[in-house]
C-alpha cells in the first residue's frame, strides 16, 4: 500500500533548489507501488501547518523536468522555525494531523541548517506520537555551511557566479585604472561562513592574474592593515579588487553592517560591510572606488549555474527517494567526495543528529596565512564545484523560467488557528 | 602605399567593445595594400599623446579572434577629454606629430558621446594642419544615449544582463515574500538616460508576470507617490521589484545619490539612489527589503552577452574599416534598423557633426503614462537587442578571457611633457 510524500522548500533559495525538487518528484513517480502522490507545502513548512498542500501529480512530466532550470522556490519557501517539542507541541500535533489526513508517510525537507533541526524535531514528534514517518533532509544552501556533507547543492552555482563576476569586473577596473577607478569592491553573501567570499578568489588563476583581496567573516577586520594592503596592491598592479563578506566583523566582533552607514535620518543602513570598505578606501587612500552588491542576483543566477552543482542537486533529490525506499528514516542525503582530480563524488546519507545545530565554517587551512586569500587546498576543493555549464533555455534572449500550476489539494481538516 | 591606422578605446568599457576591436583589426588585415599596421593606443587616446602605441601585428589571428569574447578594454581605456582646438593646441599638435611619426592616416576611435566630440576635434585639427587623416568613430556605450544610431553596441548586452538578473531576483523574492522580504531594489547604470533601467522591464512578459517598477532618470522622483505604488504592488502581488537608475533625481532635479546616504563620519556615500529607495521602503512601509547594486557587473558581463549586440559590435568595427577604405573621413559608423519584426538592421555612416555634443534620452513615447514602466513601443525596440546567446569558452567552469601581449611600438619622438 503506497504512502504519500510531503516535500517542502525551506529558507533562502538557490539556483538549483528546484532541480532537487524536480528530481525527487520524478524519482517518486517511478515507484507508484511505494509512493502515491508527492504533495508539496505551499510556502514551505507553513503549507503543512496551514494544510495548504500542492498536488504535484497535476503537473506534467515536462513541467517537472523544467524545474531543473528554474530558479527561485517553485512551491514557495519560508523561514518559519519550529520550537522545541514542548514549546511548539501544538504545531507538531497539527503537522502530524495534516500528514495523517493526507496519508503522508514520508517527509522530505529541502533546506539548510535550520531545516536539519526542524526535520529532526518532526521525526522525534512522529516517534512520540507513534506516527510512522520517514524524515529526510535534502540539503540546500548557498552558504555551504551545512555539516555532514562535502559540499552543499546551491553553493557551486553561487561560487561560479561570484568568481565569474569578479573576473569580469576585474578586467573592467583594470581597463581604466591608470586614470580612473582603481579599486573595485564586491559584497557577497555568507553571514557566518566565508565560502562564497573564498570562491571570489577563483577569478584569479594562472591564465588570469588578478589582484583580489578577500575580507572573510572568519577573519576580524583590521581596517588599517587592510587599507595598507589595498594601497600596496594598487601600487604593484595598478588596481585592486576586494571581495567583502556581508558578515565581516570588526575587532570587537561586531558586524560592520551594524556599525556603519546611516541614512540622512540617522537610521542604520542595509548591506553595510561592502559600502563601508569602499568608503574607507576612498576617504583614506584617496582612490576612486566602484562598489557592487550582488545580493539576490548571486543566489538566483540560474543562467550561470554550475553543471556540477546542478547534477548534485538532482542527485540529492533522487537520493532522498532512494533512501526512503530503502527504509532510512532520519537522515540527510549528503555529497561524499571520492577524489579531487579527477573530481569524483557520490551521494550517501548521514544521521540528521550529526547535522542539526552545527555549522561548518571555512577551515583555517583554506585561508592563506595573511588572511586575505585562499590556499591551494581551498582551490582544489572549490574548483570542481563550479565546473560545467548548464544554461537554461532562452526565449527572446532571456532565460525562460516557467511557473508550475501549483493546484491545491482540497483540505480535509478544519482550519487551524494555532499559527503564531 | 598603405597607411597605418590608429585605434583607441575610450571611456567605460562594455562586454563587447573588444569584439569591435577584433573585427576592425581583422578587417584591416584583409587589406594590406591599403592599411599597413593597426597601432592601438595604450589606455586610449593617452597612448597617442604619450606615444605609447601597441603593435597589434604582433598578435596572432587567434588572439585577435578571441577579442570577440573578452570583456574589458583589451588595450586599456581612459576618460581623457581634449579641450577646444585653441585651449589644447599643444595636445592636437602632439597627437598629429605622433601620427606622422608612425605613418598613421586613419584614426579609429571606439567610444561614446565624448569620443564623438574628440574625434571631430582631431579631424578639424588635422584639416587645420593639412594632415591627411580619416577620423572614424566606432560607437560604444552601455548607456545607449549616442545620437545618430538606432542603438549602440554595448547596450544590448547590459540590457540582457539587467533583464535576466531582474527576472531571476524576482523569482527569488516571490519565493519567500509571504513571510520575509517582499521588496527587491536593483540599482542600475545610466546616469542621464533611462535605457538600462527601461530594459529591466523586459524581465516581465506574457510568460513571466512580474511586478516591476522603474524609477527612470527621465522622471523626477516623487517619493510619496512611489511608496504608495510599491505598497499597492505588494498588496496586489505579494511582492514588488524596483529598478532604480543611479541617476534618479528628486523634484528639484538633484541626484538622489548626492542628497542621501552618509557614512558614520557624515561623508556622502556612493551609489546612493538605490540604497535610499530601499531605505525609504523599509522605514515608511515597514516592509523587508533586499537591495543590489549591479555596478561594473552589468557592463562587463560578457558571460551573458547578447548575440545581436555582439554581431553589431563586430559590424561597426568592420564597417569602420570599410568606410575608411571607401574614403569616408569624418563619420561614425551607425546601426540602422530596417524592421522590428523580423528584426533587420544594417550599418551605415553618419557625419560626426551630427553625433558630437548630443545625447539621446529615452523617448517619452517609450515610457508608460504613469512613468513607472515602458510602453509596447519600447518593448518592440528593446526586445531584438537582447536576443541570442553568445557564451564565451570556459575553462575550469569560468569564462576564459585571454589577455593580449600588447607589445609596444618603439617610440620615435622625444618624450612629451605636455600632458596635464
Amino acid at each position: 500500500m503506497p504512502v504519500n510524500a510531503f516535500y517542502a522548500q525551506s529558507g533562502g533559495v538557490t539556483a538549483v533548489i528546484n532541480a532537487s525538487a524536480g528530481a525527487l518528484i520524478a524519482a517518486a513517480r517511478e515507484h507508484p507501488g511505494q509512493i502515491g502522490r508527492v504533495l508539496a507545502g505551499r510556502d514551505g513548512i507553513l503549507g503543512a501547518l496551514r494544510e495548504d498542500l500542492i498536488d504535484t501529480t497535476r503537473e506534467s512530466a515536462a513541467a517537472i523536468a523544467a524545474l531543473a532550470h528554474t530558479p527561485g522556490a517553485a512551491f514557495g519557501s519560508c523561514r518559519h522555525r519550529l520550537g522545541s517539542l514542548t514549546e511548539d507541541r501544538d504545531s507538531y500535533a497539527r503537522l502530524l494531523a495534516v500528514f495523517a489526513a493526507h496519508g503522508i508517510g514520508m517527509f522530505f525537507y529541502n533546506g539548510g541548517n535550520d531545516s536539519a533541526d526542524t526535520c529532526l524535531k518532526v521525526a522525534r514528534a512522529a516517534r512520540d506520537h507513534g506516527y510512522p514517518l520517514a524524515c529526510l533532509q535534502v540539503p540546500k544552501t548557498v552558504d555551504n555551511d551545512l555539516a555532514g556533507t562535502d559540499c552543499c547543492p546551491g553553493f557551486g552555482s553561487v561560487a561560479k557566479y561570484v568568481a565569474t563576476s569578479m573576473r569580469e569586473a576585474a578586467l573592467d577596473v583594470r581597463s581604466m585604472a591608470a586614470t580612473s577607478t582603481s579599486v573595485f569592491v564586491l559584497e557577497v553573501m555568507g553571514r557566518h561562513a566565508g565560502w562564497i567570499t573564498a570562491a571570489c578568489a577563483l577569478a584569479s588563476d594562472e591564465r588570469h592574474r588578478l589582484p583580489i583581496l578577500l575580507l572573510l567573516p572568519e577573519i576580524r577586520h583590521d581596517e588599517a592593515r587592510t587599507l595598507a594592503r589595498v594601497r600596496l596592491m594598487v601600487e604593484r598592479h595598478g588596481y585592486c579588487c576586494v571581495a567583502v563578506s556581508e558578515g565581516l566583523r570588526d575587532a570587537d566582533g561586531r558586524f560592520l553592517s551594524e556599525t556603519g552607514l546611516r541614512d540622512a535620518f540617522g537610521n542604520a543602513q542595509l548591506g553595510g560591510a561592502g559600502a563601508q570598505v569602499a568608503a574607507r578606501v576612498r576617504e583614506r587612500l584617496g582612490l576612486k572606488v566602484h562598489f557592487a552588491i550582488a545580493d539576490y542576483l548571486q543566489r538566483s543566477a540560474r543562467h550561470l549555474a554550475s553543471a556540477t552543482d546542478l547534477a548534485q542537486a538532482q542527485a540529492v533529490g533522487r537520493g532522498a527517494v532512494a533512501a526512503a525506499l530503502r527504509g532510512e528514516r532520519t537522515v540527510m542525503v549528503a555529497i561524499e567526495r571520492l577524489s579531487d582530480r579527477p573530481y569524483r563524488w557520490q551521494t550517501t546519507t548521514v544521521p540528521l543528529a550529526h547535522v542539526a545545530g552545527r555549522e561548518r565554517g571555512l577551515p583555517r587551512g583554506f585561508i592563506s596565512r595573511d588572511g586575505y586569500g585562499i590556499t591551494e587546498r581551498a582551490r582544489r576543493y572549490l574548483t570542481p564545484l563550479v565546473r560545467g555549464e548548464a544554461p537554461p533555455p532562452c526565449r527572446d534572449g532571456l532565460p525562460d523560467y516557467p511557473a508550475l500550476r501549483n493546484r491545491p489539494v482540497p483540505p480535509r481538516l478544519p482550519a487551524w488557528s494555532g499559527l503564531h
